[in-house]
């Protein structure tokens, strides 16, 4: 209780302030990019980097084994057997996600062996704070936890009174399909959040990671006409070419990417120049972001 | 301030039991609505209803004049006089907006005329709460404004300590495009939000509506590769056959909807079924919801 009536307070500083904040001097986003270091940079795992391809372009995900760990290695066992290679996307909800797997996975006689890996695994739908890797806090508040902020580049949130801590429902964030039961994913369904955030699935399912390039491969798909999205009767979505872990691609294959770090003096000025928008076009900076509203920037690798 | 302090204390009031909340008996949303009588429903003025045809199928806003007086009544002129007959889609920035217009907009030569509409209208960011429309606040808490709630159907805050409320920029909202100067728009170029809540827009641009009905003919579209997500090169956007307002059509042309009322009992359940979902995939309900996250329903009209 103690940390939610810290994380309380906090919002009771930030809502006094709120009628009419003071834009604060400092440059733009563009601006911390422009001084960004080599250093404010991390290039992902290579093991961590799966590589979705669709008929439009290909869909870059960073993998978090930190937060789901038995999901991730599921997921690598899957795609080093090519199991999501001839698949496709099977549902697009408007303004909710979108899933690719087999379109026959509920169908015990066609569904696609599953192979070495696990058909069912125990959920990841949070995870103790000790151990876990270092957060920075956003103190600008949330609806829906005590404590919101990044972890490893991910968006996450903590409730330290109960000592857990879970990545957060943003756009472009990937999860593990399931059934009712908390225990049936097996990560060979997967969605990644096309919409607004649905932020009441955090601690509901388990996610493994995020969209880092090519979200729109995924979000601009025709809507399904079924119940939740899926597609029915005559619409088919994109088959998946392939799905590729970086680590096993040939170096000129595999993709280059860098993350902005989110635990730099830079990401936190990036922070505030959301909270306060310099761009000339805005006129009344709002002195606050939500969690899902900071951007997180991938950009080519870069030779150090 | 006075007011700013209330809504801090029942964010600290909330946040304090937020650990882990406990479920509330109660209807699911789709028990809610289907409970719902006649009198949970409205019918919006065919005045304030626009449909825009584009090739995928018709985009159904409802508009309001309450918030936006002056640009809804350019935007009937502009309607009224065909003006977006042929125009198009002209961006589509993936998370963010797409927006339609007069792709030569900002070529004096080839611009097509607004006729009798303004070119140029004061900014409508926020209005006065005094005789404004009844507002159903939601005490969850928000990030950005010091309260929010719902006002003839639309997400929107206020700030007391102002005396002032406006709309809120969920998923579907319609808003007026403009340029560096807040009273350079006019209602000829318009948006609707396709991505997580770009609650940062609140009081800098002037909402009008919002989707009522096929947000996926616009949320669906490919994105743009130009900056900012315009078309460019040889992208086009979808062609907009006609716009026209509900009232002009005939009988048997004019949609007919019901939207769910926000100032009922019914709405209430509604949220409460949010915050504490009892669907049986939901294990742990977050006890909260944020006000882009609250489903403001519609539904085919039905003969009273």
């Amino acid at each position: 209780m103690r940390a939610s009536l810290a994380t309380a307070l906090i919002l009771l500083a930030a809502t006094a302030n709120a009628s009419e904040p003071t834009a604060s001097s400092g440059p733009t986003l563009a601006g911390v990019l422009e001084a960004s270091q080599a250093a404010d940079w991390r290039r992902p795992d290579p093991e961590n980097l799966l590589q979705l391809e669709l008929p439009g372009g290909s869909v870059l995900i960073e993998l978090a084994p930190d937060f789901a760990p038995r999901h991730v290695a599921n997921i690598r066992t899957l795609v080093r057997q090519g199991y999501f290679d001839g698949l496709g996307v099977v549902r697009s909800q408007d303004n909710y996600v979108a899933q690719w797997g087999d379109p026959a996975a509920d169908q015990p006689e066609q569904a696609r062996s599953l192979g070495e890996a696990a058909a069912r695994l125990a959920a990841e739908f949070e995870r103790s704070i000790e151990g876990a890797p270092a957060f920075t806090p956003l103190p600008d508040g949330d609806v829906y936890a005590p404590e919101v902020g990044f972890s490893l580049g991910f968006p996450a949130a903590r409730d330290a009174a109960r000592g857990m801590t879970w990545l957060a429902h943003c756009y472009g964030m990937v999860g593990v399909s399931r059934d009712n039961d908390p225990d049936s994913g097996s990560g060979a369904g997967l969605y990644a959040v096309t919409g607004h955030a649905p932020r009441h699935l955090d601690r509901n399912i388990t996610l493994v990671g995020r969209v880092l390039r090519g979200m729109e491969h995924l979000s601009a798909l025709p809507r399904g006409s079924g119940p939740l999205g899926f597609y029915q009767g005559e619409e088919r979505g994109p088959v998946i070419a392939r799905v590729r872990l970086a680590a096993d691609l040939a170096e000129p294959e595999r993709p280059a990417v860098e993350v902005f770090r989110t635990d730099t003096a830079a990401f936190a000025q990036l922070v505030e120049a959301r909270r306060f928008r310099r761009e000339a076009w805005f006129h009344h900076p709002t002195g606050r972001v939500e969690l899902c509203n900071v951007p997180l920037p991938v950009r080519e690798a870069r030779p150090h």
